[in-house]
């Protein structure tokens, strides 16, 4: 036990001193899509979403960690939020999903880290949701936890994510900006063969269309053949995963993305809204390979859908109509795009496990991407 | 660590001294459906099918453990079993059911446990299949845990099951008789107001059908208005989930149904299978309440679909054709009936966490099921 | 076409003339599960639901029909109602699944007919809306129709149902008392080997449960081993789908559900009340063979969900949360239960196409379901 | 009738008189993807697939048609080819889907056509089934039919298509090189506010993964921002769904795409390949609006897999396993993009019904996409 702690602690002191991000993508120049994004840029856009990281980077064999998305600062359990979920393919350990579906709500935080580790994270959220106040006579807590692999860099069967850790991310979480890259269940991922992690982007509709804020937060650890706002980056480099070459850059891997909206959803529109979220993983190069786990799952933090713990039957709920949600389909496809671009742009090179995965190299992919003529 | 095997021991403990099963149901004469059973009546009559049981009583607030399901007894990860998926109504936890659906198979074996221990299950499948020789390199296993929520006898909060004991379920799985009733993931449950638990029947095709068997073992938790073999029990005892006492009888709680067969089917054909053990938890009663999770999932033995190892891209696999699957779907239903009732009959009064849970009065209503009238 | 209104008419007249119908279960004192039925016992207890039927009756080689469901009155197309579908087993044609799906919803009357003119049944519903007052640029129309194979009775290859039969069907409906048996889309059906067809019936919730009525109407044309209000009918009368004899007591068939509410549901309410209604159907003794093809279709006419036409983006809606369902739940599965034996009871003996299909011998078996003894 | 055959004759004579088409965009220089296309770039590459259009252009306000798509040119409904199906959005009217899904096969040709002549299109597979020799006993007939809304070309109301054009489209298939762009089913479409219409390609894998054709045809009729090969050709031109302008750039509309492969795939494997369909839509500026009926089919023609009428319970298939379908994956997403582009790249300028569309500015755009510096 107080190993465990004191682990956890050590993983806590990495996330403290992680180094400043990298310029990300639009600042850089690259624009991705035709809507505008939030102040941020982050999921955080979303009033009341927050985000914990605990990013456990041990010498050379150990890079992993767990990341929470808090859908409000509330009791989560008692005050759920509309959700919908899409598995677009299902090679992964997805915890949580049936329930999701059958009732259109969640009610735990979303929690993701490594494949083997989920246990660890779905017990942390459960003991989470038993010990908050109020909740004192729970019996059924349905955790929602997401996975990508990290066993590459991280030796993933030390399985050394713990409930402690699980709990932590949930605790720390926060507002505001959003680290990026190497952190939380981003510590140990790589997509495309690059250094891959955590990244985030939103998008917000003008005000005449309502004025919604979409945000999109990714675990990026897939492969293909890499674009970024249309270019061909990995057949420019020459490395891809139908290359000859037959080195690490595999077409396998996963990816998750969580999605947090303020527009009034219903859980059938907001599973509508995570299915498009494939198609700006898509646009980045991935044909889903066989051996991927990519999964979406999206949530409205509208007060106006917010399900209140209540005798009462029958509610009065907000509706967004079906005619109006295309422009909200454009800005998940848009915002998931670029935040996997910024997951790559906020990699770092790490030496691990079975190797060491090298940063994108985006000194060299810069000119192509923001060339006068591209757009 | 020690400590923990030390319970460990006591649930194994448990398991060893519990009481003679009580006679089944159709050896007190209830027969349900047109097809006979085979040799055990248990999904053991599957060959190769073993269960395991820990069974964890310890005083009056811990009524709970953990039953295991292998579909053979040889290197599952390595040799997959086709696999099917059906969630009926999921306000519940089943882990591992998106991978099964996405590449139509199993790679663990299957658990059962309570709500609140998911968690725990699955990394003792996770940490078993790590463990297993043969597979040092495996990097990425999907655990398969249903679960019921035992919450009335059992203090399900303390979440009391270790990694420990689901370790010792598998590893204590056997074929032979399979027990029934208060024992493993069923020993707190409660079906119908009245103490349920694990249950198990078979049906064997005729040898010109193809002669297929196929076995379920249930852990039943649920309730409505019960009816065992059409006899309207429930309203006949006066207590059902809809009757004005409105006491403990309700229709929530929720069934996992795991379905094994010899048939060399299809992972499509699997889930049509598992889709109709619904209909044999329906005959009992049930109209699926929103707050049950019920889900059911079926596996073929047959080495004809077997999964092996291996670097060939393309296999040569047996497939009974659609339009030979018809009584292997009137078997499942009858099957599945017939092993909720088993559940029943098996069950012994229990004082537990929150109030006692008398078992079925099987005296007052054999006379109403066996009538010579009646069949 | 002048032949063909000529033939119409005939159907219309084959309707007027239909003899009036038998005693229906209940008023026979079969009573089904625990929930008392609307004034009707029928589908048209929900306020503002109509029904329509056209029969074909002629000579021995052509019974068929279409039965059509109405919502509402008024203009469907420009009015919606929200909807969910469920295939439980899909061996069938039924046309305009996917949008009611996606969309949630339906913006046609629902038409049911036999298995090879769900085209001419389709092309009805598309005439009828574009030519609705109203309806002057619509210019997309998602048809929903509903089939069973009447080809035992009826020569099915003929293709004898037209256009103008299937919006006749819509023109004629009304509310009120609905004719059940051999009529509409029951003319040619055969279920457990006796005649099937057209049955209803429907539940009414206590007021202090919300008051809501739900009914449902089927077209039954399947099979496996009868069952009635839980007495086994068809084991008695040792005519079943298993049985020795080997003859038209087929497992195969179909059946489609129609379910209405007022209850103000969410569409995925709604799809899942479509799902308890393949309960219903399990209890009457189907396992759902594969030949079957076997549909759910269930709307809410609830004013507080309806969606009406306009341009306006966010609507304010009603719904009955999750936790309050359940009994609707019930009520769908014993409501579809006794539409199915009202189909049963509502028979006559008819020479068709291949064969003569007795009536169910209500005589014989009345006895059996209404002893004192039983309930 | 003699009208009508006088009606067909003049849609054949239309498809007769069509203008050879323009240059491909892989002829000019644009390559999509990183696999090699077939020997004609076709679905017709996969050895048996043939296809066949009827055009009905009828002065200024009619531009519609059918195009059949049948998987070999043998009796269809008595040799079964396994197949896949997914509703990506599902405001559509595709007919036979749910059979498709729960048999895992097709039994007619695949007919495509526009949205509210479905039901002719249906009555023609209908019709044309059952008049094939050896099928005089054939009592029920799935028909396949996709549609997209050619409402802006074609007066849709009038429902032009009729049973007869649709059987002859059947009747007219042939292998070898498909014409593109207005014809069939695509005489009226727009894509991306430009004349859209068919258009197919191919991949073929090495000979080292098998060396599997797989190749696609589409029916484009959707919106959104236009990319080719990565370029934001629809931001270059000013032109898109979400640009000031608010002319007829709308994101809404539809795509059908067919996929048809020689690699021996269970059911479930060709789901998974129609899913990454929609990867290749998405790349080419699809987020699939509202008002968007996007589907895929594919099937296997390997004789291997294919599903013979027979009375034998168990057959032997191959089955191309999960671990080796990544690069047929790839292979769709890439044959998909370009097959949109082609059906553009073939446009021609109409004058129709409600306005007139311009073909793709194919001299405009192609100095962007095939630029040196770009790949």
């Amino acid at each position: 036990m107080i190993l465990s702690k004191a682990i956890a602690a050590l993983g806590l002191l990495a996330a403290a001193s992680a180094t400043p991000p990298a310029e990300r993508a639009r600042e850089a120049g690259v624009v991705i899509g035709v809507l505008p994004p939030g102040p941020l840029n982050a999921i955080t856009d979303v009033d009341g979403v927050e985000i914990g990281h605990v990013t456990i980077d041990e010498g050379k064999n150990v890079h992993t960690g767990v990341t929470a998305i808090l859908p409000h600062g509330g009791n989560v359990f008692r005050s759920r939020v509309p959700a919908g979920f899409v598995a677009f393919n299902a090679f992964g350990k997805f915890a949580g999903s049936t329930q999701v579906v059958e009732l259109g709500e969640i009610e735990t935080p979303i929690l993701l880290t490594n494949t083997l580790n989920v246990p660890e994270a779905a017990a942390g959220a459960v003991e989470w949701t038993l010990t908050q106040p109020g909740n004192e006579t729970v019996r059924s807590v349905n955790a929602v936890v997401g996975e990508t692999n990290d066993g590459v860099l991280n030796d993933i069967r030390r399985r050394r994510v713990t409930v402690a850790d699980a709990r932590r991310a949930i605790e720390v979480a926060k507002g505001g900006a959003v680290e990026e890259g190497s952190v939380g269940a981003g510590t140990g991922t790589v997509a495309f063969g690059f250094k891959g992690g955590i990244g985030t982007a939103s998008r917000r509709l003008p005000s005449s269309q309502g004025g919604w804020t979409l945000g999109v937060l990714v675990q990026s650890n897939y492969g293909g053949v890499l674009n970024i706002a249309g270019v061909p980056v990995g057949i420019k480099l020459g490395r891809h995963a139908f290359a000859e070459r037959g080195d690490r850059d595999t077409a396998d891997g996963s990816v998750v993305v969580v999605i947090a909206t303020d527009a009034p959803l219903s859980d059938r529109n907001l599973r509508r809204i995570a299915e498009r979220a494939f198609i700006g993983i898509g646009r980045t190069g991935s044909s889903f390979s066989n051996g991927s786990g990519d999964y979406a799952i999206a949530f409205s933090t509208s007060p106006a859908v917010r399900r209140e713990e209540g005798s009462v039957a029958m509610v009065q709920i907000a509706d967004l109509r079906n005619e109006a949600v295309s422009l909200l389909f454009q800005a998940v496809a848009e915002a998931t795009e670029e935040a996997v671009v910024n997951s790559l742009f906020a990699g770092k090179t790490v030496e691990g496990h079975r190797g060491t995965i090298e940063r994108l190299p985006v000194e060299t992919i810069l000119p192509w991407l923001v060339a006068g003529e591209k757009k």
